[in-house]
């Protein structure tokens, strides 16, 4: 199994942490994106979209973060990162969507780029558009976790599943960019309560073979 | 069931069309985005997140279009949505996901809406970013659909799935903004075959109770 991935890719990043959890073993293929490598020919010739990560499975090759952790829970499906019924499935879906469709696309580097360059962003606008995306999309999942009866240990329930694979790299981010995280105590609780385990660890990006000082 | 939605919400549009392919009947309740309904007090005892669509179904409360219609697919198999192996489920997720995540979210009401109020942008500048992010992402989807042998009447096969309840909706926002789709036969012909459908007829924008002239 090949992962293409760069350190500070939030979406490879969730990747990371899934097969850390599955314990499944990779070899592990650096895209530069600040150096535009997502966009030559080398990794063209892998992926008609341009985006990391990218799972090469066998014959399988597989885009998008969330795409790829659903391909392998069913091929390795355990342990189990969407546990439950339908209902519970859909909880843990939908909280992995209100991270990976309302908050991460608004603040990645593509995005941001444009912002500056068409749009004219001065610094301050580019970093006030950042935070009020992830701390206003933060703030809806912390009322989900703090008001819903299916948070544990985790978002749901007591084990890891895509919603912690999702919420820990947008953290990470957050963190960066010195976004307002002190009113968000459940999501803070459930961010410690992952990254007390080995396998949030060995995939963050510090961890990763291409990251930079 | 209840669905909450409104007629111009293409989230909202892919779950519409989920529901009439597969011949699920439901209560329509509208949320009207333009006048902040979604914020207001009735729909916020309702959703966290105060984003449509939202489900009901029984005890279960589900928000995020693609969560919907994976709930939808467990609970109500037939047609399904996600059909064949583990690796054609990536490929239909991650086709999905080519759109809901890296072009729709760029292009809903509330980020026009800053880039307007917070950042200064001009209504030519807005529409440039709507058409960048839209022609750049349906691009990749083309090349896509292009080039991947799965991709057959429809994005995957010959019967419709998820990522063409995703597709549809983006190409009627892309037309409504005058984006350049005559570079995407492909697209255009999977689009082309699913309107053809009485399902995504019956779910389309004008046809809502909620519609506007």
């Amino acid at each position: 199994m090949e992962l293409y991935s760069y350190w500070r890719s939030s979406a490879s990043f969730r990747v990371r942490i899934a097969l850390a959890l599955k314990g499944l073993a990779f070899d592990y293929r650096p895209v530069h994106l600040v150096k535009n490598e997502q966009l030559g020919a080398a990794f063209g010739a892998l992926s008609k979209t341009g985006l990391v990560p990218l799972l090469i499975d066998g014959e399988a090759s597989i885009g998008q973060s969330l795409a790829i952790i659903e391909y392998l829970d069913e091929q390795y499906p355990e342990p189990s990162l969407l546990p439950g019924d339908a209902a519970d499935r859909a909880r843990i879906r939908s909280l992995a969507l209100d991270i990976a469709c309302e908050i991460h696309p608004l603040n990645n580097l593509r995005v941001l780029r444009y912002l500056v360059k068409e749009i004219g962003a001065s610094e301050e606008a580019k970093n006030a558009w950042y935070r009020h995306w992830a701390e206003s999309g933060l703030a809806a999942v912390e009322r989900r976790l703090a008001g819903e009866s299916q948070t544990g240990r985790f978002c749901h329930g007591d084990t890891p599943t895509l919603a912690d694979c999702t919420l820990v790299p947008q953290i990470f981010n957050a963190q960066r960019f010195d976004c307002e995280l002190g009113s968000m105590p459940t999501v803070m609780r459930v961010f410690a309560n992952c990254m007390a385990l080995p396998a949030f660890q060995a995939a963050q990006p510090s961890a990763c073979p291409d990251a930079e000082a």
